[in-house]
């Protein structure tokens, strides 16, 4: 195997060296860590359909693997004894960006590299968050990511006009080219999206690219009392404001953290949450300024205009991740639920991780708009850690939401997705994988793993 | 089986008289006439199930409808001996308005309905076509349709969260309910989008509903010189008109046929084609005549602000297809090229038609945007129709184009889907049908059938 994958793709790209796979066996937070037999970086289509044939035929199992930001340990390679590693990285390139605005992307071109080009060509990406510059557009569509701009664009899939992907057999399904509206068949492209690497290796993205936000925007970090305070501010928000592009929210523990991290207290008083709030359009800071002023639910805040003000007050959501991270290897989880749930379900998850594990630190943030919190844990003990995932999740399901908003399910949720997902859906979704990866090849261990 | 359908929805809704059965036996342009065991018409889910149960134990074959005004011969039972056509009509439910804009609607409810029941709320629903008071979303979905409003909102897919279907084996899938943004496995409600009634049979779907369009709007109607000044003229209303919401193209044969029905005629001069646009919002009548002003490419024009007028220049789209209709049973064609394919295509178009049937007549109009024409051909006698079919087809796939836009596939074209999906693809397909109705009975003949 390892010789026809040298001759398939050249020595240089055929990594056995543990010093050299180590990057990739690893996720970022350290939570999931493995073992392969080499990592494998394809440099174009036909590469990737050789590498996969050649795996195919030995029997050789493929975890597809693109910035390895995931957060739910989907593209590492965890209990998959004898694995290759297929990185998309060297999958960068960029198409011109076509008259209507969409462009062909290489699933490993990062967030930031097709953002940069979408700005060059008068366009932009409606995609993005923190992780941006490692972060690849293959991953985003394998997980249907969501990010920072959900609410003004929606996920990835609001983005995909059509992917090129290769199957565990090396078949090559291709609808990047051609017209957009186009309805013929089943909409394969969509169904890869959000399969998480389990149906095909993504290889090319067209994706419809966006008007840029307007240059001039404003920024709000908002002090409020508590979760339905921030749902109030929101809906006046939502009605005060057309050009609103952001809505993110910041528990008083998130924030503690990202202090710590050297950030000055952006406000007088300490508040039970915060909100951040971004529009775009000209007068946006008045209109903000007016919005905020008549806003219910406003405790304290800080404006800002100017770009480098915008920054500093996105730091306070930005730097939540990495203050986490370096406050130790959290349990991560990301779950939704219906708007007049998420005061409820605010309270009710620090109480229940609590219940089980005393010593815990619950840090919530998220995506106000949507509903959709990152439910961070650091230090529960390693023994009580199913316990808590699994009333965590249970709490969610019982509210109507889902236990996987944006993230994904990967390896460390495979075994909840029946909480949420029929006992039909579950048939289905297995009975879709058999027909397109009979061998069960490609990503063993993520999303279906446990169902 | 009649005796277990009886039992299963009641004896009023098993429709075996063949007078009764005979509006599903044909489609509304007269191309598709077959014929059935009986009309079954299940008022509930479980209902729906019980009768693919019924049916899949016995054998029998299934042939979901909506509304049946499709295009392409995917809603009648035609070839199909011995099949149930299950009719979703008694399905047409409408669940209350949530406070994020999204609606669960039976499959059965029209787009009429939804319109009203959306805008009742506050609310418009991003689909509308001609057949609007016929059509149901249940059909929109299934044939992923566009319609009048894809500039704007998008095709059904884009107006999709989630679908609830019954699988041949009487299996439910249920996507209907829990957040919006919810990550967890297969996106099974988008496979279905487009699957033509191939793969399950919607019994509900819940919609995305869009802000309603600003009661201000101004509607031209502009002769053109031909297709390239169209374009050109596209070009500069999107660029001078961030309300633009409607772009339809009619050439001057379709004009004359709508003319036929008793329309006055719109502009003192007959022109090679026809541009509607409309535009909503604040000053949309001023807007739009300073644009029509400096654009390219205006020949004459007539514009309305006004709902009564506008209502008027609508007809001259609307009216084509009923005028199509009257003078004869059309061959439907529906593609989509390139942008910058599309003068080249309608130029080619005719020409091609008549070189093998030369006393036809082409007439075309569709959706500018998009570069969709609709292709519609009378007095093509039946032995040339496979191979004016062909032709079209085939110069449409040559220059880059899809062979079905917005009307599906369905009986009309399976055996062309292979002109533009690769092999490996199609046996991709093929895969999933044999995964989600191993015995294949649901809507036989239709889109993979030929291929």
């Amino acid at each position: 195997v390892d010789a026809a994958l040298v001759s398939a793709v050249g020595a240089e790209h055929v990594l056995t060296d543990p010093d050299l796979r180590a990057a990739a066996e690893v996720d970022w937070t350290g939570r999931w860590r493995g073992a392969c037999r080499a990592v494998v970086r394809p440099g174009s289509t036909e590469e990737v359909a050789a590498v996969l044939r050649i795996c195919a035929d030995a029997g050789v199992p493929v975890v597809p693997q693109g910035g390895n930001t995931g957060l739910v340990g989907g593209s590492v390679p965890v209990g998959v004894p004898g694995a290759v590693v297929l990185s998309t990285r060297r999958l960068d390139a960029l198409a011109p960006v076509d008259a209507t605005g969409t462009v062909v992307a290489g699933a490993g071109a990062t967030l930031a590299a097709v953002q940069r080009h979408a700005r060059a060509a008068g366009w932009a990406f409606g995609l993005d968050w923190a992780a941006r510059d490692s972060a690849t557009v293959g991953g985003a569509v394998a997980t249907n990511a969501g990010g920072l701009r959900v609410l003004r664009w929606g996920p990835a899939r609001a983005q995909l006009v059509g992917a090129e992907a290769v199957l565990a057999s090396g078949a090559v399904l291709s609808r990047v080219d051609g017209p957009v509206k186009d309805s013929t068949g089943y909409d394969l492209s969509g169904l890869l999206c959000g399969s998480e690497g389990t149906l095909g290796v993504l290889t090319r993205v067209r994706l419809r690219l966006v008007p840029p936000l307007p240059a001039e925007r404003a920024v709000a970090l908002v002090g409020v009392d508590g979760v339905p305070a921030a749902t109030g501010l929101l809906a006046a928000a939502r009605r005060a404001l057309p050009g609103l592009a952001a809505a993110e929210l910041v528990g008083a523990a998130a924030l503690a953290l990202a202090l710590r991290l050297g950030l000055p207290a952006p406000l007088d008083a300490e508040w039970p949450a915060y909100v951040l709030l971004e529009t775009a359009g000209a007068g946006a800071l008045d209109d903000l300024t007016a919005a905020l002023a008549e806003a219910p639910g406003v405790g304290d805040a800080v404006l800002a205009g100017d770009a480098a003000d915008r920054a500093r007050l996105w730091r306070y959501r930005e730097e939540v991740t990495p203050a986490i991270s370096a406050a130790g290897v959290p349990i991560k989880l990301d779950i939704s639920v219906p708007a007049d749930a998420l005061p409820a379900a605010w309270e009710a998850l620090p109480a229940t991780v609590s219940a089980l594990a005393p010593g815990a630190q619950v840090v919530l943030f998220g995506h106000l708009a949507e509903s959709n919190l990152h439910v961070n844990m650091l230090s529960v003990p390693a023994d009580r850690e199913p316990a808590v995932v699994e009333a965590v999740l249970r709490l969610v399901a019982g509210a109507g939401g889902s236990i996987s908003a944006e993230h994904g399910i990967g390896r460390a949720k495979a075994r909840w997705l029946g909480l949420t997902r029929s006992a039909a859906e579950l048939a289905a979704m297995r009975a879709v994988k058999a027909a397109l990866d009979p061998a069960g090849l490609l990503n063993p261990g993520v999303l279906l793993a446990g169902s």
